[in-house]
């Protein structure tokens, strides 16, 4: 049906339903008019920077008015920052996997509410390269966890599930091959290291603590470009698993 | 010595140090002039509230000025937001545990930098109440993980650390004592859990996914009280293994 689904049994029930971090509601928002027509959801973790990506969407689909002027859907809150240009919706979502993940549940629920058809999402974000030229872009075929494995573990109440990390394919060769139309930055298909941590989790020397060596750093990273990673960045394994379980075609996207 | 401690040998041989999520850096700001003098450390997950505690802060302390107009010291970049109010630091973290970790990495050293002695940080956030009024303020005891345990396990590279959470217990005195001086909300000691999920981690039953019933929610809560959690947030683990391995006298107090 190119439904978004959710799973969740009790959201049926519910009067009402409060999408407390973006400011969003079943009673206080017609969400259907609001959102009813999206198609495509961006994603990256600065506000600021989802901004301007609205705005340069505006200019390139060619919208009629101010595109510089855009609202932010979630003023209300400073947790996230929401903007449209047409059927595009540009949202930030902080750093790390839990904020991305509040993000998410509460958006898929949003466009599960709004009643939206075949949306594709892609988050396009900043990361570390591996092996790589700056500036490159990497389109992720899988997302892996810092053992390298393309899985994401979900603690639901004191249990550890173990999800899948796998990305939608035909998504990613349509992705490469737009790539092929713009000759300005070298884009690669590669796996995609997902951590918890920007220092100690990806082998920095210049966090507060350290106690490893850089030899030890470069064994780590040698093995991680060994196993296929060529970025690291700190939401695709939560990201893949969320849009996976709930039928969104997902993307993720990142320059090093 | 009071001194704030970094514990990476391969810091001092570095030229400079970019305070990159911050936008300050060693060679860019005299850190010692604009920060020696901190004692206090308030750390908050939104930007807004943590500007509001600064404006506050500054007309409790009679400080001359205008309180209302206080700069966002951290206006280059929209990671974090910080503010002063004389000795007072306010600083936004975000939500979850990546989040703040990359501000407390970049934060502990900015202190180190600037020399600072005998600083107190305190987080000041919300949280879901457990078996207690809406409105209290727990002062945390310990922070513990989603089995209760009082542990932090930190990736670094692919190897699993397991870190204290122990908190300051004087601090945590000081700070009961002050709230028999507040006559207006309720404030208790008790242990605060820290979760990577605010839907399925922390038993909600509106997430886009829940897979357990009403009665398994409660029961595992019901757990968690019996294990002498009082509230549940996404950053008390993590803050109290940095904050303690770095020397930092450090407390979690928050309002369910």
């Amino acid at each position: 049906s190119g439904l978004v689904h959710v799973k969740n049994p009790h959201l049926d029930s519910m009067e009402e339903d409060v999408l407390y971090h973006l400011d969003l509601g079943t009673k206080t928002h017609n969400l259907p008019a609001m959102f009813g027509d999206i198609k495509f959801v961006c994603v990256g973790g600065s506000p600021n920077r989802m901004r301007a990506f609205a705005q340069f969407m505006h200019k390139e689909l060619g919208l009629a008015g101010n595109g510089e002027d855009l609202a932010d859907i979630c003023a209300g809150t400073d947790r996230y920052a929401m903007y449209r240009a047409g059927p595009v919706l540009s949202i930030s979502h902080g750093m790390g996997i839990p904020s991305i993940s509040i993000m998410l549940h509460e958006l898929i629920k949003l466009l599960h509410h709004a009643k939206c058809r075949d949306v594709t999402i892609i988050r396009i974000g900043t990361s570390g390269g591996l092996g790589i030229e700056a500036g490159s872009v990497v389109i992720t075929d899988t997302a892996v966890d810092s053992s390298f494995k393309p899985r994401f573990e979900q603690v639901v109440l004191d249990d550890v599930v173990v999800r899948s990390t796998e990305l939608d394919k035909d998504l990613m060769e349509e992705l490469l091959a737009c790539s092929k139309e713009i000759p300005d930055f070298p884009t690669l298909i590669g796996h995609t290291m997902c951590t918890y941590d920007f220092y100690e989790g990806q082998g920095r020397l210049d966090g507060a603590l350290c106690s490893f060596s850089s030899e030890k750093k470069l064994e780590y990273l040698k093995r991680a470009y060994d196993a296929g990673v060529r970025n690291i960045e700190m939401e695709s394994t939560a990201f893949a698993a969320l849009c996976g379980l709930c039928g969104l075609k997902g993307e993720s996207s990142h320059t090093p």
